[in-house]
């Protein structure tokens, strides 16, 4: 069985609502990141990052969530989570999902891991103040060039969404209106209609 | 015929040599950053994101490395450049490549491009100098957890060869010693015997 280690609010999310969508009938276990349960020798042991999502296969143990997407829509081929057959199309959906752990997560992540790159205070709130604007920034492109509707890919669905569906709802804790991107909000808007979203919203 | 579009220094690297190593004839555009060429409403046409690489194809254009190196090997399958037949083989290579897109490339940017996430002078100065550590600290998981040995998937030369490569080379500017990496020293110094490398390298 696939046991997927999360914690609420990461997006660790995408990954679960695959897995849902996959009827993957997996595992969920959520560490306690107000504890760093995720520096925990014994978590560690399991992925040595220190971060969520972590992916536990009967082959091995996966990190980094577009490798996690693109897993889980090879290994259920029959939930068409993928454009698996088209290698251009492939290549779109890898394109997004890169540029949302490269480079929008990491517009996000400089609100509240800002530490992770610099060390003085001063530092450190320059770099949360900048956030609205990088987030903006990245949404405005995915609003004006990549989200092609009413999914990401144009008609079918796909892990892309999951995807985007996770980032986008930090929009509002980074100061952002979602209502500025009707395409996003939208999106976000029938995601939520979705019972695999729904089962793991919880 | 496939178009890349780079620029010296730069994370193309990677697709350049996957190309070569492919033997996919494809044409080499080098755009001036110094006179922001890439800023320039013609290439803006082409990828809104206004970075490198990009690479055109017949059926559209594709940019953000993880994406390109997959589908270089998907499009090339005889240069055997990702284990495409073993869907967890080919989720420990996008594993380990989304890893140095999210991670390792984004530690080195706060070198060179820290005005991405600030704009105080102190704030990008203390990012600057937080950089060999953060560097050291990324390079130290892929000697210690990912890099198998004599490549990064173990016997089997892949597209994240050519990634690991380009990001290694940047350990120097960094202010990193290479040296503290045996295993990634190694690597290195395989990569450059490799023909397509030697072409890349130019």
């Amino acid at each position: 069985m696939l046991k997927l280690y999360s914690a609420p609010g990461t997006c660790s999310l995408a990954a679960n609502i695959a897995l849902h969508e996959a009827d993957a009938g997996h595992e969920l276990v959520t560490l306690d990141f107000a504890n760093q349960q995720q520096r925990s020798p014994e978590y560690l042991a399991i992925n040595p990052k220190g971060r969520v999502p972590t992916l536990v296969t009967e082959h091995g143990v996966l990190s980094e969530t577009p490798a996690l997407l693109l897993y889980i829509a090879q290994r259920f081929p029959a939930a068409k989570l993928a454009p698996l057959d088209d290698p251009f199309a492939l290549a779109r959906m890898q394109e997004f999902n890169s540029y949302l752990a490269s480079t929008v997560h990491v517009n996000h992540a400089h609100g509240r891991r800002a530490a992770r790159w610099a060390d003085d205070a001063a530092a450190i709130a320059d770099m949360q103040r900048k956030v609205p604007q990088t987030m903006t920034e990245s949404f405005t492109l995915i609003e004006n060039h990549y989200l092609q509707g009413p999914w990401v890919l144009g008609e079918d669905y796909s892990v892309a969404d999951a995807y985007l569906f996770t980032i986008a709802s930090w929009l509002k804790s980074d100061g952002v209106d979602i209502a500025a991107f009707p395409k996003v909000a939208g999106h976000t808007a029938r995601m939520r209609t979705r019972p695999a979203v729904q089962r793991a919203l919880g």
